[in-house]
């Protein structure tokens, strides 16, 4: 079974999520830049989760670089992964419409966690369909920012009762921590 | 004439499909938990379709691997198959917002039917098109899911007159029944 | 330059046009079978602008498969193409939803003859890359539906101003002409 | 790593921003063509963002056929040329529906503007990964539309304040400028 099929699937699901999150960006009526100031959580919403897809998108190319062998669980365990990103364009939405109140945020939160845990057993499924000897084992063995990242949302969902601002740098962290392209993957497929 | 191309314009199809679904999900307007709750039926329906149209994908690429030979007889039989699979967000939806209401439920029913049907019409066309004794001819032979699925929609929407509770179950385990991969392709390409 | 990318381009515009159309389908409030009886124009209208989205892809496919060069003149040939399909989606919704009133369907008919006008474009942009001893330019050479086709379009469109039964008969048998797939292109690359 | 899945992912992006434009031009009530007439100026801003999405995709296509290798920060240059891209569709529509007034044209030549640096920032990634003995390379330094379309774009931002005309007529300027094909890189590599 070959992975390209695959690879194009994803590709196209988060195209489209990325994209549409934009029409939740609506025109305004008026014509004054005033007009747009009550979009402007909407729009820093936007920001943050396109970064988040595009972290995505880059980390699952990255990863199916190494794949040689895609399994039925593999296909799965992919379309467990988009199912949650696919749910980004709504949160996103919910979180900038009300200008970061604390129960959008924690929900926002909930699916950055639900997908970081998705990601992580397809990495499980394709170690599994992969073999334990692979670069992708060895990478995810020493995957400091995949380990730290899903407790660093628990902690910002949990201050969403605390203190909403503490979430929202906590959030934004994490996708800076990712923005750092996986030199680990890079180097060892480079040898 | 090649396959790739239409697996391309499926797949593409697909993600779009997949995506816009979760348009019908309407952003409320209050920022409480309470706000989401009308949106639980909307929900439970997206992840519904989100399974059908991932089994369809799934089979429809495990299909796809073991063909030779496209005609226009196999690309129209396609189109046929991505017109009605294009129809399940509406449905969704209006099963969603009617809280799996009694006309709602036996469109979606009908839906899933006519896909099921235009799949079993497009593996005809492949059949058709690349002979009798092909892997994909030897497996829809025993296709029991595929024989069965129809059978189960049609007593599904039969029972929307009777008890909705009894075809949202039908609905459900059809895709269940299907979440588990075509082992029988998988284990003939394997060989 | 290689044809992959702009194959690949036109697939995911022609799947997107394909698939928002869905979204002019609007799920209605009611939940009673009543309540879809306003979406019947809207439905036929999406079901005849899906054929001719088909026929596009289709037709799309087969030409390409001949085609060796691509050139600059070639790319925005197809973008202009793709650019009157791109409206489909709008007068699809405009003619629905005013149960094929005149000016709707005129306007129906007009993007139908523009879209043959830049198919037409973009064969002769072909040819001229590739050279005119290829088999695209003799496919054309004795292309009668091709240029059958604005003529009917333009005989609907008139039409409208007297009886937009004849319109819509003729549209829909433009449609019907071209579902059957170019038998000649594909008698040609078979040999 | 290879450039094949950025560019599939690109063109996903960009074939949907170019046809979820077409969303903002809601169909009308009424079944007249005086119904149309509000529509004028969002088809026309249509028009325009269409060609320059058109030419983004082209040179997209024209500067990838050069590229060799695609590094972390290639991509990443590549997600932030998309971000301002995807922009399109809402300043497209502000300006649309506001009849092209003073504020929507500045933030719409704003948007262009953020593209065209994005696009040069990509290019100086692509380099910095390559090599400066390329023929991008050689083709940007000798690059005089991408050097004088940023000036033109501040100038006809700066006329939003005096006459949107003069902007207008300067937007549209930069699109026509640009629809020549990219002679250079396309003799270059023929060669």
């Amino acid at each position: 079974m070959n992975k390209g099929r695959m690879e194009a699937f994803s590709d196209g699901v988060l195209a489209i999520i990325i994209t549409i999150m934009v029409l939740e960006i609506k025109v305004p009526h008026g014509n004054d830049f005033e007009n747009l100031t009550p979009l402007i959580p909407v729009f820093l919403s936007y920001i943050l989760s396109y970064i988040y897809l595009g972290i995505y998108w880059n980390n699952h190319h990255h990863m199916m670089h190494t794949v040689k062998k895609v399994s039925g669980g593999v296909l799965w365990a992919n379309l467990h992964l988009l199912f949650w990103l696919s749910l980004i364009p709504f949160v996103t939405g919910w979180m900038g419409e009300n200008n970061f109140a604390q129960r959008p945020m924690a929900l926002y939160g909930f699916i950055l966690l639900m997908s970081a845990v998705a990601y992580y057993i397809l990495q499980l499924q394709i170690i599994k369909t992969n073999g334990e000897d692979t670069i992708l084992s060895e990478a995810v063995g020493k995957d400091i920012k995949g380990k730290i990242s899903p407790i660093l949302y628990i902690i910002g969902i949990a201050f969403t009762w605390i203190n909403t601002w503490v979430s929202g740098i906590l959030f934004t962290l994490v996708a800076f921590m990712w923005l750092i392209p996986d030199k680990r993957i890079e180097k060892y497929t480079k040898e």
